[in-house]
This record gives C-alpha cells, sequence and structure tokens, in this order.
C-alpha cells in the first residue's frame, strides 16, 4: 500500500509492522507487565513490542522482555500469530521461561507479576491480542497442553 | 532502526517486511512458478509476494497465489515462519489447496508446473526460503504429515 512518508510527505510505500513477545510461564504462572506508557497505560500486557531490523523474531521478543521486564528469557516455541489488518499489525507471541526467577519493571512498566492461569486479568489487558492470546493460552493450559494459534483479529471484533 | 528515507532522505523507522505464500498440494504434486522478473529470473518459487497493509497473512498469501499462478485456493493451515533478519524479511508460507484445478502463469511467471515431491527442483530454487521450506515439506511428507515450522535463515548459512 501507498501511503505518506511522515518526514518528506511524499508518497511511499508501507507494509505492516510485526509485533513480538513472550508468554512466559513460571511454576504455572504468567508474566504480565502493567503499562507505564500510552496506549493503555495501567493495563497489563505482555513484553512485546516491534520487531527491528536485523533480528529474529525469536531475537526481538527476547529483547522486548529483557526492556519491558528485566527478566532473561528462553525461548521454548511459537504460540501465536495474530494478525490485525485494520491496523497492519501481526502479533507472534513465543511460550518461554524465565533463565534465572528475576524480573523487575523496565522503564515502560510500572509493575511485573506472575498471576496464576485462572487469576489472569482479563478485563483489564492493554490490546485485543493480549485478550485473544491469553485465552487460548488458558484454554490450551486446561486443555493440557499449549499448541500453535494463527488467527485474525478484526477490529470490530469484541472478543470480552 | 532507524534508516534513510529513499523519497526525502531523512532518517525514517524501518521495520522488517513480512512475506506471504501458499504451499499448494494437488495430488501429491507441488505447484511451483518460474520467476519472469528479477531477481532469480527463470529460477522456480512458490507463489509469494509482500503482505500489504490492510490484509491478514492468508489473505496476502491467497492474492499472492492469484497474481502469480492464476490460481483460486483456500488455505489449509500454517507451514512455516522463516526469519532471515539479515534482508529484514520474515517468510509465512500457508499449506492450501486448489479450489479448482486450474492454474497459469501470471506477469510475474513463465511457468506454473504440478512437480511430484520427489521431483522438486531443489537446485533450482530462487530463495534460500523456498529451499527450506520445501525441504522441510518433503521430509514431513516423508514423514507421514505436515507440521508447522519456525526457522531462522542466516545469509552465511548455505542449506544446498
Amino acid at each position: 500500500m501507498r501511503a505518506i512518508c511522515t518526514l518528506c510527505g511524499k508518497i511511499a510505500y508501507q507494509n505492516p509492522k510485526m509485533v513480538v513477545g513472550c508468554l512466559i510461564d513460571h511454576d504455572n504462572k504468567v508474566l504480565l507487565c502493567k503499562r507505564n506508557i500510552q496506549p493503555s497505560h495501567g493495563l497489563w500486557t505482555l513484553p512485546a513490542g516491534y520487531l527491528e531490523i536485523g533480528e529474529s523474531a525469536v531475537e526481538g521478543a527476547i529483547r522486548e522482555t529483557r526492556e519491558e521486564a528485566n527478566a532473561d528469557v528462553e525461548v521454548i516455541s511459537p504460540f501465536a500469530q495474530l494478525d490485525i489488518p485494520l491496523i497492519g499489525q501481526t502479533y507472534m507471541i513465543f511460550l518461554a521461561k524465565l533463565k534465572t526467577p528475576h524480573f523487575s519493571p523496565g522503564p515502560e512498566s510500572s509493575e511485573c507479576q506472575l498471576f496464576p492461569v485462572d487469576e489472569i486479568p482479563i478485563d483489564s489487558l492493554s490490546f485485543s491480542s493480549m485478550v485473544v492470546t491469553l485465552s487460548l493460552y488458558v484454554e490450551d493450559v486446561k486443555a493440557g497442553k499449549p499448541k500453535f494459534h494463527y488467527g485474525i483479529i478484526n477490529k470490530s471484533t469484541r472478543l470480552v
């Protein structure tokens, strides 16, 4: 798609962006960060952010987790790819585990906390991608085993 | 990552691009297109191209298949995500099937052809992503069932 360059005002081609993050299970609890920035300030999210040039999706997910939760993780497997065509984003969330049991809020987070699977604050999550990802995870845990999911989120779809 | 805007010469943020495509199995044969454009003119590829703003990865893969092979397909499942950090690309290839047994080369292809799995021209494929994808597929078919794969391709890695 063609779009206007925000710097020069001329027409440039634009492509969807990848958002990469980690779903960290530690002792049957999931690590969430409370956002200290807009949008969705004060709501909970998995550590995630834009993939950068020069890194793989796994490397980006590990970097975002280090930045937002000061946590050092090992990625286990891909968990979810969620396309959001209406805003030109694709989320890629990986299952991961803490290498050491240490975490604390980075500059973009006000808190980091481990939530038992049945106490995940579904009504206080930051984005629809997080609602879908964590709902799928809760279902998978109840069914016995997480598996890879692909899905499309349309803005008009309210999932909670 | 920051990069220079090709239009205005100023600094702009750049993100990796997604390339989406279909691996179509029809009667135990895989549909390949011979590229009629550079790069890799004259070499074989799965129908694939850049994801555009406003479409899901599945929609993009279906559109590329229509453009390059005049084929109408139904996507079955995600097959492979392959990151190529050194060139800022991520391939997302979906397993798909022909809705009707019709295909013909689009403007970017000189030929379209169904290849039996054991006759795929591995030495005449256009990109390392295609070598990896089709090698994984051949392995999966021999093992009995295709499954989802995530991988990272480094330019320095020669896989054939």
